[in-house]
């Protein structure tokens, strides 16, 4: 099950390469190295694993994050929004104060800026750092 | 095999919600309807399924296109760049002037603004619209 942390991951493609530079950037599977999600952001074991950070010409980040069974994020908020899109499994999202939604593959969920969520979530996602 | 094209779609999401009401906001699978690749854009037969518009908050989209065996892009670039990651099968991407590169799932491309590019390309992508 999988979810997006970018804003919380250090992006090892920053360091490796400078910052995407004016000419197309290959990052293959395998180069990204995988990260446990820390304890104050997860309940249960997730593994993040980056696929892009932001560069000179967006802001946004993304990855993937793999739920184990039972595993969940804590309730947190994205400072500029964020996507996300079911890959795999089945899982949920919750707004604060809403209702649990299921949510299959190819769903998918878009958080405005401030908005208070948790969830179980199989997911590509990406992450808009605050402007 | 797929590869976004959003800038070209006509993307149903904007027309169906006030392009994303300060809620968190739910697209089900099966609600995004799927276009065919322009021949202007594609040789060979595509599915362009979207997958999220840009909002008040961010300029990008992104969307997921399936080729069929053989199918490929126009030469193209993209205003404001674009992000690629591969989802399934295999693919190749080339950078007027390189060679071909293939690429399988979970590789990531950055393809810088205005830089141009052809591929058969397996994808996960978004684009970002021009500034």
């Amino acid at each position: 099950m999988k979810q997006l942390i970018a804003t919380t991951l250090s992006l090892a493609l920053v360091g490796a390469a400078p910052a995407f530079a004016e000419s197309t950037v290959f990052s293959p599977n395998g180069s990204r190295p995988s990260a446990k999600g820390p304890a104050q952001h997860f309940t249960g074991s997730v593994v993040a694993d980056p696929l892009y950070p932001a560069n000179d010409h967006t802001s946004s980040s993304g990855g993937l994050v793999t739920f184990e069974p039972g595993a969940r994020s804590a309730w947190h908020t994205h400072p500029a929004g964020q996507v996300l899109i079911v890959t795999s499994g089945t899982g949920w999202v919750q707004e604060k104060g809403g209702a649990k939604r299921e949510i299959r593959p190819d769903d998918v969920i878009w958080t405005p800026p401030g908005r208070e969520a948790v969830g179980r979530l199989p997911c590509y996602g990406r992450s808009f750092a605050a402007p």
